[in-house]
């Protein structure tokens, strides 16, 4: 069976409509890329980096709000001390493995300083642990990778699985990756696009629930083999969650902590070796570089944040649901294999689930 | 249909085995009293006080180690700086209403007082608002309410529903109120209990799950009225974990924090109007007062905590939907009616989700 | 020799300009009112409550942003987490003795009850620890007490020394206080007021500097006797700053911050039984309550926040150095003194160590 | 006049005694190394690597507990995020320029690579900015001067000033670069070491104090020129404070808070560019990995924790000026010049505020 998206496959997610591509990129301005880096020689390449870059390009001149959630600090995200001191986000957002996280971060900077870029920058770049998969000690990603997704950053639908820095990732002891979605949320001040993108791999088999339903317990390692031997807690999940709303930073980190909510109807609970790391940005105000006048700030009040937040917990959960729908089957370093969540026994499962009339 | 606990109703919630009360309770040392205050006249009492009592009532001198999350600070909970700042807990401590949570935490004084403590003391008072039930601007809570709570606190089987800080609560937009249940969780270097307590008051009907099934949707108003014309996200919930584990403080705020998973899996979102606050403490280190020598202690490798997460996750779980079962239709003030969550309608729900073999 | 402030004895602090009344007031509609309870019989009480408050009283329809630090939290400060979690302060502020924290809190409620607030209401009151110079446990502040401070609160010049919450405190081992202090500071985009207000109740005699001046290890118990027999680091400090700036939340917080600095300056290093807490509020935004329009907002840049923490670092300073020069010596509990510092002492040894031509 | 270290010119700041080498490698296991880059083709080079290596190097197997703090987050350090979560230090330390922290980083990872590490490694690395003197976009320190420094780390005395990760820093407007201090603090249950290290690049000329005395004021423009036209408060510092002391991770976190009097003491407010970021570490726990028993510890009770920070206040403040104190004047880029603080002018400007008798 082909692979899909969680929504074609007759299961949705939550109360509110998707934005039109139902991906972060419905965050006008908002665009993504990937490089996929996948090879055998001379050393296994099972990874990648996923470029998520907001205001089409110019945030480090036209920078946003933004505030991060720590569930489970097991893993890296540069960058959060300036986001949590200013609330401001200045650049590009890198994700790819553990292992590679400077080799990003500095290409970030090194393209800033290409730009023109004076003073000092501090470019946000996370990671998730691909070493399953990936030989990562070989640290394939280079400087390169990174200037290619981001020259092939766009709007528009985005690839989700085995791609960019979700490659060699797993999520429930199935193949992770990839996954994004968005929803329209709509307040008394008018209608905002919520959108989330995740970098899914972490947590167990046995506590994957898809709407609510026990499909990690259905679907046994008798069915579909797990990667381990033992069930096991390992692995991460980066969240970012976009908004065109008009938020203040201490709202973006409220709406960050959201994605809290979201893994957790999944299946996920913060287990120790997870770095549960999620950043939001609002790109509903401008804050131009050099300024010399006051900001002009709109704000969305606290009291009409309810249906963002439930917007942000809804895309974080089909976002992860996307990654695992989306990833394929994949043998790595040693031969390791990740199974695809099998959608053919997704489908069994809802069915069985299904309620009576 | 008799009031129940949900496991009596034939709903399991998680893998784990519970202790041997389903308590906070179940926890060595850990107490609970409730004082319940309930009338008509002069002014319409639908509150009071519940008290958790940690090392049979020596908690002053003998302090445990304690963390705690702030999900969605809307709330009050008196002694947290001391906490984030020391990483211990000295005091017993009280769940109230929004508006007696001075009472409640001077009363703790007072009696510290009373006893011979010497120097200041920071006790841990929280509340959630009970203003829909309880004509909560008349200020029924006293000092008297606090010494009782205290007097009556015991170990074994603890009240729930409409009872001490819970009683003018609703959860979900049915009744609500005081819900525990507890763990027993393997490590590779024993086995430790983790209980918790919960003053449920938060959520919106329609996201309400029971073990994944999505129950608020199938009792709709036109079946069990809600309390309020519109659905609300009002209201908040103050979570206690306690464990017998010996973690050190960092390792308190993690478990504090998982208090969100088993939130989010009854359907908390965090709406803004909710003050979501979680305090863990551990009660398997000793922090004596006036030391002169170094503490020993002992540290559950952080490698280990993943079923002591878990066990959290459902203890809160089940600690929400207990509180729901447990509590009482009510009428209170100009005659606001919360209504119970109707068991027999639970039942028929859940055998409706029941999966087909 | 009459009590004075530091100004006025001929020291001046730091580069900036004060305000007019060189006062927290001096930042338009911020009011402080002081109860001072002193009495011997039937138990001695050497204590008080000081409010301020902003926007002349409007604060709950007209919040403020605002942020807090903690630099030793040894201490009670209550509403600090909504105050984290939504950057805004919607009440006056309290400041009183420890014990008393409840009372002046539930206090605030109720008028806010008796004014027709609807909903929950949660209010900041902070406290030091005058136990050695006040019967603590007599527990003298009442209701009334906090009425009467609100109903006598006023803008322009402010008491200090022996008043109100700072009654009965003692500050590097002299007698303490209230103290206060304001700076004006110059930004790209125009000038704002920055006010600071202190219950100081913290600090060794041998640390204590007055502009780098080690008066402390000057001025011995030789001279003018210590309170207690060793040297010791208890006590705290609250520290209120107040600016009519534009700032955001996250700035607010970076300026309470800020305080540190004034502190260390005068010689606090934050000792284990110290509670440090520091509340920064903002009053050139307004948060109407009951919004059904977006926030419209100015933001003065980050990159004008200098001269705002540099006035926050003076006036903080001098404000305890007032608090110090203000404060009268007091015989309280149980025969217990806190001498005053001597200001021709205080004289003397800035002379010695003024610098030779 | 040669370069020194501050107490080498008769200025002795505190009350405490050092420890032997008056370095942070005064605390057992604590090695530094330095790799310095200069050179003027085909690009200015005039920055480098500093790392501190706790455990003589063995720290990734024997880990200690941490905890940091942000003065002013404007500014990278990696690996917080698991610092916060668990409280552990894992890693060796790197300090380098800011564009280069990932260079640094993923160094450190490759070396654990080499070594046999296996799954993931969260190195901490921080950085200032060396811009002014350095051609910080050509990118100079490789992963090779990360081997370097590492390989020559040693115990005793430590190289300052111009060196390492300081080589291109500035400080209060004079040259600036590295510093270290070590105290030694008695508490009741015994005496233990405190050291800091720091990369100082920070500061107002107008600001700079030594012990109390206003020296910056007294060495205007006119005597040492600035290194900008105008006064400026861009930079950073970075602060390691190390003790052998037996604390848990809430302590580190306190014990590197306790920075920021240090350097408030010397000049530092925190201006909005400075990257001020703290770690402490604390080695006398000892946190294997792998571990399948419980870990054994002590803690130092916080009642005895004043003497610890006092310590870590008073060897930052020693460890700013020894930077400024052994720093030589620097050309660098485009004939950018930092002119080192004149000792024979600091020595007639504290002559000059010296006490009459």
């Amino acid at each position: 069976m082909a692979r899909a998206r969680i929504r074609d496959l007759g299961i949705s997610i939550g109360y509110m409509p998707t934005g039109q591509h139902n991906a972060i990129t419905d965050v006008p301005g908002v665009l993504v890329g990937h490089t996929t880096v996948v090879h055998d020689e001379p050393r296994v390449a099972r990874t990648g980096v996923t470029m998520i870059i907001p205001r089409d390009g110019a945030i480090a001149d036209d920078r946003a709000f933004a505030g991060y959630h720590s569930f489970n600090g097991n893993g890296e995200m540069t960058g959060v001390l300036w986001i949590e001191e200013s609330g401001m986000l200045g650049s590009a957002i890198g994700i790819t493995n553990t292992h590679q996280v400077g080799v990003v971060r500095d290409a970030l900077v090194a393209q800033a300083v290409e730009k023109g870029h004076r003073g000092w920058f501090l470019p946000v770049v996370a990671e998730t642990y691909d070493g399953f998969l990936n030989d990562i000690g070989a640290f394939h990603v280079t400087q390169d990778h990174v200037f290619q997704a981001i020259a092939s950053a766009k709007s528009g639908p985005v690839e989700e699985g085995n791609v960019g820095g979700g490659t060699g990732m797993t999520c429930h002891e199935f193949k992770g990756g990839i996954g994004t979605s968005s929803r329209i949320a709509e307040t008394d001040t008018g209608q905002y696009v919520v959108g989330a993108l995740v970098q899914a791999n972490y947590g167990t088999r046995r506590l994957l629930r898809v709407d609510g339903v026990p499909v990690g317990r259905e679907i046994g390692p008798e069915h579909t083999p797990t990667p381990w031997q033992s069930s096991s807690g390992q692995g991460s999940i980066i969240v970012i969650v976009a908004t065109n709303a008009p938020l203040i930073p201490a709202q973006c980190k409220r709406l960050a902590q959201r994605a809290t909510v979201g893994l957790a109807r999944v299946g996920g609970v913060g287990h120790n070796g997870s770095g549960d790391i999620f950043l939001a940005f609002a790109t509903g105000n401008h804050l131009l570089s050099d300024p010399n006048t006051l900001h002009d700030l709109k704000m969305l009040p606290h009291e009409q944040m309810d249906s963002i937040f439930e917007a942000a917990a809804e895309a974080v959960e089909e976002s992860i649901l996307n990654a695992l729908t989306a990833a394929e089957t994949t043998i790595g370093l040693q031969g390791h294999t990740a199974h695809a969540l099998p959608l053919d026994e997704l489908k069994r499962v809802m069915a069985k689930y299904k309620p009576s009339t």
